[in-house]
C-alpha cells in the first residue's frame, strides 16, 4: 500500500511522533489538573488525531487505531506525563524540542500518506499540515482554548514547508528517503527558530500596519 | 454517481456555497484578532466542515477535500477577509445575505446527495441540515463560543426547511433542478425574514409562558 | 454482520441506550438555556455521536445515522427535555441512574462491535470506552466546558471494566448474551458506586501524595 517511503522507517517516524506528541498533551493535561484519566485520553488525542483526521480524510479506516503499536505509544506517554509530569514540566524548552520533532515527522508522513493513496500535490501538503497540527488544535478545543495554532507562533508554517519538500521530491519522481527526511528536518528547524525568536505569523496585512 | 441534479449546477452551488461561507468564517477569525494562519483555517473550516461531515455521515470518502476546486474557494475567501476583513466587516447586513445563501446553498445540495446515495427522506432532511450549519457551529467551537445556532435567532430551521423541499420534490419523481432551487430560496428567504425581525426559536414550551 | 450477539438484544440495548443518554444531553442544554433547537441537538449529539464515533474509527459507515429508530430515540429524548426538563430536572438521581445504564450499555455494545469487525481485543475495550464517553465529551464541549469525564468522577474506568468483560467473554469462546450483560451491569454497579460515594480518579500518582 505503502510505495513511497519504507514501511519501517514511515513506521517508526510515526511511532515516534505518536510519543512525542502524547508528551506534549499529557503535560498539557498535567498543567490543567486533569485526573489520571485525562492525562492518558489527552496524550491519545494528541498522539492520535492527527493521523485519525488524515486518514478519515483520504477516506480510509483510521489506522492508528487498528495497529496496537500506536495505542501503546499514545498511552505510555501518557504513564510517563502522570507520574513524572511535574518533572518534565521544568524542562519546558525540551518539551517544544520534542513537539518540534513529532511536527516535523507528522507533517511528512501525512504528505506521503495522501500521495500514496492517489491526492493531488497540494491536497498532500495540506494534508500534512493538517496531521501536523490537528492533535495539538483538539487538545486546546478540549481544554477550552482557542487553539494556539489559529492565534500565534510560528506553527502551521513549518508543517507546510516540511510536508511541500516531501512532496515535491515525490513529485520529482523520487522514492528515496532523502526528500522526506530533508522535510522533516527543515520542519523542526523553521518551528525551533520560530520558538527561539519568538516569531509569530502576521496579524494583520502588511500595508495596514502603518495606518495604525 | 450524481443522478438528481445537472452535476454542473450542483457543482457551482457547492462552490459559492462554500466560498460564502468562507467569508463568514474568515471575518469571525479577523474579529477575534486570529493571525493570518487563523483567519485561511476558520475560512477553510466554515466553508468545508459541512460538506466534510455530510460525506462521512454517508459513509464516502470526503469529496470536498479531493477536489482542489473547493479547496481554493474556501482559500481564497479566507485571504480576501485577511486583507479586507475592516472593510467587509463594516457592511454586517452583507455577510449575514452572503451566510444565508451559503446556507440555502448547502442545505439543499446536502440533502440531494444523501438521496443520492440511497438514505431516507428523514436522513436526508437531517442531513441537508447539517451540512448547513456544521460549518458555523464548529467555527463557534474553535473560537470557544457555545454554538450560535443552539441559542438563538431561526437557522437550522430555514436549513431543514429548504432540505425538505429538496427531498419532497425528488420523492415526488422529479429530477429537475426546480424544487432543490425553490428549496434553497426558501430557506434563503425564511433565514433572511428571522434576520430582520430578530426572531429566535422558542426557548422554553408554549404552555410554561404563562407561568413565569 | 453481527454474530456475537443476538441482534433483537443488540439493537434494543442500544435504542434504549441512545434514549436515556438523549435524556442526558437534553437536560443539560434545558440548564444551559438553549433553544428548543438546541436541545434536540444536544439529545441527537449525546444519544447518537459515541456510536458514529466508534463506526468512523472501525471504518464502516456510521450504522446510528442510516437507521431512521436511531434517530427518532434521540429526537424523542430531545423533545422529552424541552417540555418536562424542569420536572426532570428535579430528579437529579434519577437521570444519574439513566446516564449509568446508558454508558453501561454503549460500552458493551461497542466493544461487541468492535469484535465483529476484526479489530483485537485491546482496540474493542477502548472502542467500547469511547461508544460510552464520547457522547458526554462532545456535549461538554458544545456548552464549552473541559468535559466532565477528563476531570473527575469515575466514568470512563466503569466503561473500560464493562467493555472488558464482554470481551473477555468473546475471547473465552462464548457467543451467548451472559457476558455482555454482566459487562454492562458491572459497569453500571461501579458507575453508581462511584456516584453515591463521591469517587473521583485519582489526579496525582500515590507516592507524590505524601509530599504536599
Amino acid at each position: 500500500m505503502i510505495a513511497g517511503l519504507d514501511p519501517t522507517l514511515l513506521l517508526w517516524l510515526n511511532l515516534v511522533g505518536t510519543f512525542v506528541f502524547g508528551l506534549s498533551g499529557g503535560l498539557a493535561a498535567v498543567r490543567a489538573q486533569l485526573d489520571v484519566f485525562g492525562v492518558v485520553v489527552l496524550s491519545a488525542v494528541v498522539g492520535l488525531a492527527g493521523g485519525i483526521v488524515r486518514d478519515l480524510l483520504i477516506g480510509v479506516p483510521p489506522e492508528t487505531f487498528r495497529d496496537w503499536r500506536y495505542l501503546a505509544a499514545a498511552g505510555a506517554a501518557g504513564v510517563v506525563c502522570f507520574f513524572a509530569g511535574p518533572a518534565l514540566d521544568r524542562f519546558q524548552r525540551g518539551v517544544q524540542v520534542f513537539d518540534a520533532v513529532g511536527l516535523g515527522l507528522f507533517c511528512v508522513s501525512g504528505a506521503s500518506k495522501a500521495l500514496d493513496f492517489g491526492l493531488g500535490p497540494a491536497q498532500a501538503v495540506i494534508l500534512g499540515a493538517i496531521t501536523g497540527i490537528g492533535g495539538g488544535m483538539l487538545r486546546d478545543v478540549l481544554l477550552r482554548e482557542i487553539p494556539t495554532v489559529l492565534r500565534q507562533e510560528l506553527y502551521a508554517i513549518p508543517a507546510a514547508v516540511g510536508a511541500a519538500v516531501a512532496v515535491l521530491g515525490r513529485e520529482a519522481g523520487s522514492l528515496s528517503p532523502v526528500f522526506p527526511l530533508l522535510g522533516a528536518a527543515l520542519c523542526f528547524a523553521v518551528r525551533m527558530f520560530g520558538v527561539r525568536y519568538g516569531i509569530d505569523a502576521p496579524r494583520e496585512p502588511p500595508r495596514r500596519r502603518s495606518s495604525d
